[in-house]
């Protein structure tokens, strides 16, 4: 805790402090109950790992491989030596170094939405998006100060054939922005020319990113108790290279994992444990993070529900168990709702709290996520950046030295007065509040004049109006065309049947 | 922190525990500065108190009072002793027993909206309220089991004289709703006529409320530094009856209060200890509450701003101020949204958050606060009602027992495999989660044939339903009848222009 500084009047990139002291839902052994819990699964059950590499550098690390199911038990001795070569925290460089991130620690990432297949806006409705549609979402991630990072494609261009997908991805990622992206985790070969293009974009090469951290990829495992190929060579491929894997479960309480939030937690840690001790085998001491997304279904349908009271309960105790390995510590935002509207911002903002007072290092779809992950939303993009904006100036403590306690302005105030020309309120106010993007805090007859908009037809207009006003980060033109050479030429490789990069 | 039992299926009246540790603003020492600068202002500066009674009272147990500005000053000694004296703890009761209120402790209220001058809903838009409307109101807090207690009067029945309002108030509250509510505190008759009907809709007499607490009156001090006739004189007509005066100041910060949050929190701690010290020295050792209102303005136009992050801020640091005295903590929800939007929802959560993670012990306009507190929606009455049962489920820690880390289940499961049919699934799946009022969690298909409705349209629904649905708790008919009498003979009374009841 510290005595923070007036607050700029002009938001700037800069990473929220987790400044207050986590929560913690359960008891100390509680938690080592789960831990607990998680080794056994690993010892007795196992984890089925579809990847041949994968099998073989658990095997030659000391697991018992079983080659016909193809499952890998883990003895906890083997698991908690490799979770322990795992750092606390890590820096993930950006293109723009005053926009490189802190991962672990004090400090906090918010990440915009990763995945949907849909993109939606107020005009077009729900809809498959275009290239130039995630160009222009690109650009707005870029200008909102309060999102970190991006995300690893905010939703797919589905003009672009799938193999090439990732490059076209990769270059609006490094041109359109200058902050870090996370890689597209399909795949050896994505993977592999995520590496090549994040190394051009630092002006460096593959092996001159071999201690520098650029890439920070989620690897899914698939619940329960599974590893497929894609998911097991992407993560190899990262550990290889020095870039980190976010191992992230999607533990499905009631669904792919057990009904009781403990129980899918215990499957979420051994699950999350098998793939960080895989990433310490390929590579020890490599960055990894400890990736939680355990939420509920509605069990009347099946269908999962995001920011619940039972995704705010998940997130916090996994912190706790992300903090006793003390390894970097992913969280999430989400809601399962299909507009932009009250539900959507109470589920959010249920998660967005969950996370911060988790602990949280990282929050992946933090902002434009909607419609349980299947949509991401240019007015739920902007309606985000306002409340992670918020939560930032939450976590920076007020002014409260002896100054700021405004004695003497109280005594010349005096009773019944108001502050409003008192020096003490002069010298202060242009700074003193956070100020609003969405927010419309004028009074009724004022906002009825305006025509009584709903924020979310304010953060319309607001993505708009910043598409026009946007403008490109600066970027040297010789690390634009090396960036730009590698895509073509990966292009038609691909195109000729070549899938691994010939480098 | 305990490990909880199954929710129930069907929400039932509990209040929620304070189950996790409140986050702490401040490092102790500037919670002490706070508390110092806070004496010394009283000390030095002094609160100006406009009704002769109250000085009278101060300059008897000691305070240093000019007649000519009405100005008290108040000696550390004098404020510390008194404000000793408040318990840390006590109970509220309701005409129901089952629903009488632990205020205190590791207990949390959720109160709906008092005071707005005007209600809206989606039909009708924002106008005057009658009381036919205030009685529909009264009727849906009485049917949402996570809101504790009626605020005071969701909104001013503008149908009815203003002399007599508090009367046909009182009538609705007592026989529409089993529910603790809360008086109108403005002036001594009110309060007065407030505890005599209180103690028939408990079937004793003024005399027999003596030692038991049923009302909790909300006083605002005038910031800065003012205490005016009528709530002077309604602090110390709870008091003198053992009723719970809840000492709130509105110090809005850059208005009637320094800019500063910890300015404006110094000098709230000041008035809110005035007013507790004037409380235990009409009655030593009746319950108060520490009551925290501070918010900033807009400083492009001074209107009041709620939700922010400096409002969630002064909420916990009031909690820490709170703590050290022992004193039970009320804190507040809010909005200024002009509507049910987005905006409302993510402010709303910010205050909720602020205050539940402040260790609020009483949330007052939880539930139905719209437009900066000038209209009580009843929309938002249905969306707040869904987030308070939220937050409650959040604050039951989950079950985590050995059987609920559902070892043999994800033994038996295994890889790959879906844990719908598990007996450890079927065991529990009713009652495993939270399920919502609101919120709709189905696909966007199925929303989209239902009509694609935002929550805010499926809250308009709710209300009707419910209005509909809604049943008359059941009253003794003497006790009816004394409260009905009471009304009608203090109508006359004040049409004769005989103020203060004749008993």
């Amino acid at each position: 805790m510290t005595t923070g500084a007036h607050r700029p009047s002009k938001p700037v990139f800069r990473q929220p402090r987790l400044s207050y002291r986590p929560v913690e839902i359960l008891p100390a052994d509680r938690i080592e109950a789960i831990h607990e819990a998680s080794l056994r699964i690993l010892r007795d059950i196992g984890i089925r790992i579809l990847s041949d590499e994968a099998r073989r550098i658990l095997r030659e690390a000391g697991a018992m491989v079983d080659e016909a199911s193809m499952i890998a038990r883990l003895d906890p001795g083997l698991v908690m030596e490799r979770v322990a070569l795992a750092p606390e925290r890590f820096t993930l460089e950006a293109r723009n170094p005053a926009k490189s991130l802190k991962v672990g620690g004090e400090h906090l990432v918010f990440t915009s939405v990763a995945g949907p297949a849909f993109t939606a806006d107020l005009d077009r409705g729900r809809r498959a998006g275009t290239l130039a549609e995630m160009r222009d979402y690109l650009r707005l991630i870029q200008g909102f100060d309060a999102i970190h990072q991006e995300g690893g494609g905010p939703f797919e261009a589905l003009d672009v054939p799938e193999q090439v997908r990732h490059l076209d991805l990769q270059v609006a990622q490094i041109t359109l922005m200058d902050k870090n992206w996370a890689p597209w985790t399909l795949g050896r070969v994505r993977v592999r020319d995520a590496v090549e293009m994040a190394a051009r974009a630092l002006g460096t090469t593959r092996d001159g990113l071999a201690d520098r951290v650029v890439l920070a990829g989620v690897i899914n495992t698939n619940s329960p108790l599974m590893l497929d190929v894609p998911m097991a060579e992407a993560l190899i491929e990262l550990a290889r290279h020095g870039q980190a894997a976010i191992v992230t479960p999607f533990t499905l309480a009631g669904a792919m994992a057990p009904v009781t939030l403990t129980g899918a937690l215990a499957l979420q840690n051994a699950e999350a444990l098998a793939g960080i001790v895989l990433a310490q085998c390929v590579r020890p001491g490599v960055p990894v993070g400890y990736g939680a997304f355990t939420t509920n279904v509605d069990m009347r349908t099946g269908s999962p529900a995001f920011g619940t009271p039972e995704y705010a309960q998940a997130a916090q105790i996994s912190g706790q168990l992300a903090r006793r390995y003390r390894i970097p510590f992913r969280s999430s935002g989400g809601t399962a709702s299909n507009s932009c509207d009250a539900q959507a911002a109470y589920e959010s903002q249920m998660s967005l709290w969950g996370a911060v007072m988790g602990g949280s290092h990282m929050i992946k779809h933090a902002a434009g996520w909607l419609n349980g992950g299947l949509t991401a939303s240019f007015e739920k993009l902007v309606l985000d950046a306002e409340t992670l904006a918020m939560m930032a100036a939450y976590l920076d403590p007020p002014e409260a030295g002896d100054d700021a306690l405004a004695l003497d302005a109280i005594a010349t105030v005096g009773h019944g007065g108001h502050f409003f020309g008192a020096p003490h309120t002069l010298e202060r106010y242009r700074t003193a509040f956070y100020a609003p993007l969405v927010s419309d805090w004028s009074n009724f007859e004022t906002w009825s004049e305006r025509g009584a908009e709903s924020a979310t037809l304010r953060a319309n207009r607001i993505w708009k109006q910043r598409l026009a006003d946007y403008e490109e980060p600066p970027l040297d033109a010789a690390i634009r065309d090396a960036v730009l050479d590698y895509a073509a030429r990966r292009k038609r490789e691909i195109g000729a049947g070549q899938d691994v990069p010939d480098c």
